[in-house]
């Protein structure tokens, strides 16, 4: 739980930054940023619970009744307005809400978070006001981690890895995907992540690794595949990501290759990753190391995205994203090959922006290993 | 997996429940009713992905260019529209897709599950055109589950179960929520849960307790504590979702008081179900023999939710809700009484009403249990 000094201090960054970008408020609905700016955690369920923040202005939340509670031990002084469980009387709290926090023309939402729901009371509430995309401005606060947000991400990356770890030794020819994708989940409780995890993990064989968003599904490994482990583990929140590709006894030699051509990749977008460069960048020297090998077409994806409380969040590390890099930052690097039919490639790291270049935060060896 | 005949079967019934309720078309966004009418399984992250249903036309997804794959395995015709890494031209995308799919002024969508993301680009590829709420309509198909929907519920309703009966043995006073939950999770999958559970299971020791939507927490399990469990497993993407409460050693008379109380209120509640009787008698029922007690103004929240493909769905068990319950229709009975401070009991079935009456799905005994 972050201290009531630091969520305070975060509120006022970013009623600050809104202000100067003639926002009048922002409504923040269950979420990361809702969490990261308030301390509160709710998840996205059919109850509404959005924030609404500006300078100067107590924070006001709408809340169901019976989890008002969660809005007591902030360390802060945070107005709650309820709703009881009757939908029919949720917009006469959203109104109530408006009313004692006063007028606002023009108010910042997330659009990748507010649904068409919340939005819908909102503009009951607001009567004439106009909502804008204030994910840009959410982003520039949250993308510049702090040190103990750093920490965490660190003991995420090693709970993940020692879940792998302990969980390739069970890996065997003729379990299911989906066998394995289980083990792996108690692994990363059994090593310490927080309940909720980043995502399922994927595990893909054979065909399925060349499937960069596969679901885990009841295919068999089987000697001479590829196998692909994306997965990560959550700590205090925050999250890793990793991806690892191992080879299931004897593999074809343009699978060898691929993973050659991969792990080379991965270190040529880590090796970009420094203060001042554009995002594109660290994409433009991974994808170069493909395309020099004739595997470009096969890389069919971004090069990685930025992590943290969420698994995917800005920065964004494709081509075109001028944003420059700063320290604090924190992303993946994640080039692969997928050869569609046969077997994919992907290796994936976690990199945090240090004043002078790069630290990576995870440290699974990348060297192609045989199992099962 | 539903083979294709029966997704164009919902589709098709989709389609002419939006006709006569004069919407052109209807919106999917990533989630349960997408994967329920069209097959396809999409999370909701930055990328959007939608689907475009209306009668008569060939059902056209936006898709991101590198999971297109995933529309290929349905077993029947989808058009599907693909975009690059680049967000500046998924707006493109969209007015392509609406371009091919034909005019659209009055569009369902689903409140909850679409976000101010997609409705822009919505709003940007159908110039003019009015977004209307579509989730009852949609909520009456989803609702009225077929036998091979509830199979799954049971099957889901047993693995949830034997979790919980391999967890309590191992529960002693000392251990912490976190510990305890890390247990059950791992045990939801050696009995054969999905990868992705329903929800992160909730154990709530002592005050925790009391507070329905607690957060897993370090606080250690006590001698006189009541802990709750609420948690459930996934099967075929269907879910079960229980709660029960437990005593750790000798717990004060007033917790056994409660408990007979919550225990009679749950069955109150389940007799109440049947078809014709509208939710709210199921609710009334059980409230009743809370208020009975004199503990009414101590169960706060609603007697239960619909459950099926989403841990909250249609239809909701609550005052006022008028809807009559038909054979098909799955849903949760969970009444509770929260001494704020102290601790709480819930106790929390799975019904499915039948021709004659309901059955219910989950069968872990009722009885208290002295555990620790």
């Amino acid at each position: 739980m972050d201290d009531a000094a630091n969520l305070i201090k975060r509120q006022s960054k970013l009623t600050d930054l809104i202000k100067q970008h003639g926002l009048d408020a922002v409504a923040l609905n269950a979420g990361p940023s809702q969490t990261y700016f308030t301390g509160l955690h709710f998840h996205l369920m059919e109850r509404p619970a959005v924030v609404l923040l500006a300078a100067g202005k107590k924070p006001i939340a709408v809340l169901p009744d019976f989890e008002k509670a969660k809005a007591n031990d902030l360390g802060y002084d945070m107005q709650v307005v309820t709703y009881d469980e009757n939908p029919d009387n949720w917009a006469a709290a959203f109104a109530d809400a408006a009313k004692q926090f006063g007028a606002a023309k023009l108010i910042g939402v997330e659009g990748l978070r507010l649904r068409v729901m919340e939005l819908q009371y909102l503009e009951g509430a607001f009567p004439g006001a106009k909502f804008e995309q204030a994910e840009p401005l959410i982003a520039q606060l949250r993308m510049r981690k702090d040190a103990s947000e750093v920490a965490s991400m660190k003991k995420a990356a090693e709970i993940a890895e020692a879940a792998l770890a302990a969980t390739l030794p069970k890996v065997k020819v003729g379990m299911t995907e989906k066998q394995i994708a289980s083990e792996l989940v108690q692994q990363l409780y059994a090593q310490g992540s927080d309940p909720e995890l980043p995502f399922q993990p994927i595990v893909g064989a054979g065909a399925n690794s060349a499937n960069p968003h596969a679901t885990v599904s009841d295919r068999k490994v089987k000697s001479g595949d590829l196998l692909l482990f994306d997965w990560g583990a959550s700590y205090n929140g925050y999250l890793s990501d990793l991806t690892r590709t191992f080879a299931v006894g004897e593999i074809e030699p343009e699978f060898k290759r691929i993973y050659e051509v991969v792990k080379l990749a991965n270190q040529a977008g880590r090796d970009a990753a420094k203060p001042g460069a554009p995002c594109s960048a660290v994409d433009e020297n991974a994808r170069d190391a493909i395309e020099d090998s004739g595997y470009g077409q096969y890389f069919t994806h971004r090069t990685g995205h930025g992590l943290g409380l969420e698994p995917h969040e800005e920065p964004y590390i494709r081509a075109g994203n001028s944003l420059k890099l700063e320290p604090g930052m924190t992303f993946t690097v994640e080039p692969g090959i997928y050869l569609d039919g046969r077997g994919g490639v992907r290796i994936e790291d976690n990199v945090v922006i240090t004043e002078n270049g790069a630290e990576t935060l995870t440290s699974f060896p990348r060297e192609l290993q045989v199992i099962g």
